[in-house]
């Protein structure tokens, strides 16, 4: 039997069932919410664009690429005001890095959030990684002439919200960039279509989606997203701000909590590891809560601020096991055990989790959060 | 006002028009047709998987992938059958490869098919890169137990013309693989969900889709797509058989014919270059059809058997130019201008075009195919 024509744009399979995450159980609307990746029914380093997760603060705007632009103001010798046709006609990089967001992991602080995150999608869903196209926001602000005494640059987002923050000038002349296409085709919705920052390995909410304006200032705006939110709370009522750098990370996707493993025998043990300081040089496994570390496989090419998948084969013999994966970067940095993070940062604060997540298997083959075990 | 919700599965904006191009003027039915990636529109080397280009020969068929099985069999100590559950039980490597039709292009040899083939989607649409995961194939040979003296294996589809072919041993112990992902995502039904053979750098018909057996044999089976198509009819009336490897080819994707340039100034040129021989070294612009050349900027990282994207920045004078590229790979060979193909292979076959494409710019900023002018 002859099966379908070809078609002008493809979808998956009806037999394919993976989605986002969207916590319903919640008591904010779903504009201003989150979605996660389903990292355990995900391959390679892209993330599907349909699968990156989201983060909004006040719903995905509907915005006509037509009409939007990016004002770029403040202390700069000619204020310009740039169309996605403009940008689009400037010399362009394309670079796959990693966006992560801050609040990722967060529940693991204060011993899980029950119900709700009980597997690798719901706990560690807020990481996402695409192959990004856009302009240098360096060659926009030699465009500009901007002020050699500034130090700073708000961005602000086009969404109901107008979600704005400070950006130190030193990573808007290294690597950032205001994006237009993400994975080969224009920026998705909600990922800030028609445009969006990009600064890769920092903390997601400070890469404004649906960018409108960049100020360059000599100080920071403190605006609401860097100082009542988005700040670490420490055990002595002090807050840490501007945390932007996401440290070395990594997760065991397959197999991980939610599945269970069919009997002893050989299995492909999978996962992702990134850091926002630069390139991940090493990722180890444990089966035995840490005791003993092998080191797994990376796939290459590791890229820098990318997701690194790393593989090991795994033979299970039938009894109890604590799975566990921790990376090291290239400033020679190590993953730690989450509670060496709380020692120093208590639970006052959901942000910037970056330990050690252990799976614990039962001899029945269930798997489930073995994190406080 | 609040913009919209999270969502479970993400699409593009209503503002993006993009689709491969169905050529519908054509007797043959849509099931035995291609459709084309819109490479003006895309952006980095990642092909959105819904735009991915498809050549079908009995249309997609509609699989369970909960049915679906893999033999292999033939020169082999243990004839094996692998679901797809098994595959993903295996050790797996994910990598960044193009696949292109070895009919791509093809209308140049005799000028131009006319009015269907008329801007670089139409004309040279049939090349798309994804990353792909999978299982080596010489893995499963090894658990099969594959006799030392094999020296082809046949690989057939589950599609309505269980379309088949004859692949070298050494190929399939080199860096083939089965896989059943892409770009994140299980396999779209048009790359033959749920398992395909990848052929890196090989003739787009030998990466048989919908795989569903593999025969370990000493001799090619002389199958249809492999005779009687997919041979190089030669000048001489002898045919060109096995002819895998993609050569060496390069595309300015934008600016290119079907674009009208809004007057003079600086323009992003950018494109596409690729090697089924392993690796770009070098992608060369000429303004001029060809009296001089200058280097474009390659971007990193150039992967093997990947598309490559180069750019470089063109300041248009706004006369009459002769726009093309040509790349050199490392095995030290440069892309040829197509009448040098022409002189050696004549015109009786259309596959395997790998010449350069030159774009006409008249002075009013239309852009037409060069290629005859």
């Amino acid at each position: 039997m002859l099966g379908a024509t070809v078609s002008p744009y493809g979808s998956r399979s009806k037999f394919e069932k993976a989605v986002r995450h969207v916590n319903q159980n919640t008591k904010v609307p779903l504009q201003e919410a989150s979605s996660r990746t389903p990292l355990h029914d995900t391959y390679g380093i892209i993330t599907p664009s349909s699968l990156h997760f989201e983060r909004h603060h006040g719903g995905v705007p509907d915005i006509d690429p037509a009409t939007h632009t990016l004002t770029i103001h403040g202390m700069v010798d000619r204020p310009l005001v740039f169309t996605v046709d403009d940008l689009k006609r400037m010399p362009a990089v394309s670079r796959i890095h990693f966006l992560e967001c801050s609040g990722n992991s967060g529940g693991e602080w204060r011993g899980g959030s029950g119900e709700t995150e009980t597997d690798v999608q719901r706990i560690h869903g807020l990481t996402s990684c695409s192959e990004w196209t856009g302009v240098p926001v360096s060659t926009l602000l030699r465009e500009c002439g901007a002020d050699a005494n500034a130090t700073w640059v708000l961005a602000e987002g086009a969404d109901a919200c107008k979600l704005d923050r400070s950006i130190p000038m030193n990573k808007m002349l290294d690597d950032a960039m205001v994006v237009y296409a993400q994975n080969g085709e224009p920026l998705r919705p909600e990922q800030g279509y028609p445009m969006r920052l990009l600064l890769p390995g920092f903390e997601g909410n400070s890469n404004v989606k649906w960018l409108r304006r960049l100020k360059v200032m000599n100080q920071p705006a403190m605006s609401r997203e860097e100082t009542s939110k988005y700040t670490d709370l420490m055990p002595d009522g002090t807050a840490r701000q501007f945390t932007f750098d996401l440290e070395a990370k990594s997760i065991i996707t397959r197999p991980s909590a939610g599945e269970t493993l069919h009997g002893p025998g050989i299995y492909e043990l999978t996962g992702l590891a990134w850091t926002g300081r630069g390139t991940i040089t090493r990722v180890e496994i444990t089966t035995d809560g840490g005791a003993t570390w092998t080191d797994a496989e990376l796939q290459t090419p590791v890229l820098r601020r990318a997701h690194t998948r790393f593989r090991w084969t795994w033979k299970w013999d039938g009894s109890e096991a604590m799975l566990a994966s921790r990376c090291t970067d290239d400033t020679g940095y190590t993953q730690p055990p989450l509670m060496d993070l709380i020692k120093i940062r208590g639970t006052n604060s959901q942000y910037h989790n970056n330990g050690i997540q252990t799976w614990k298997v039962a001899s029945d083959g269930k798997i489930t959060n073995g994190n406080r075990a």
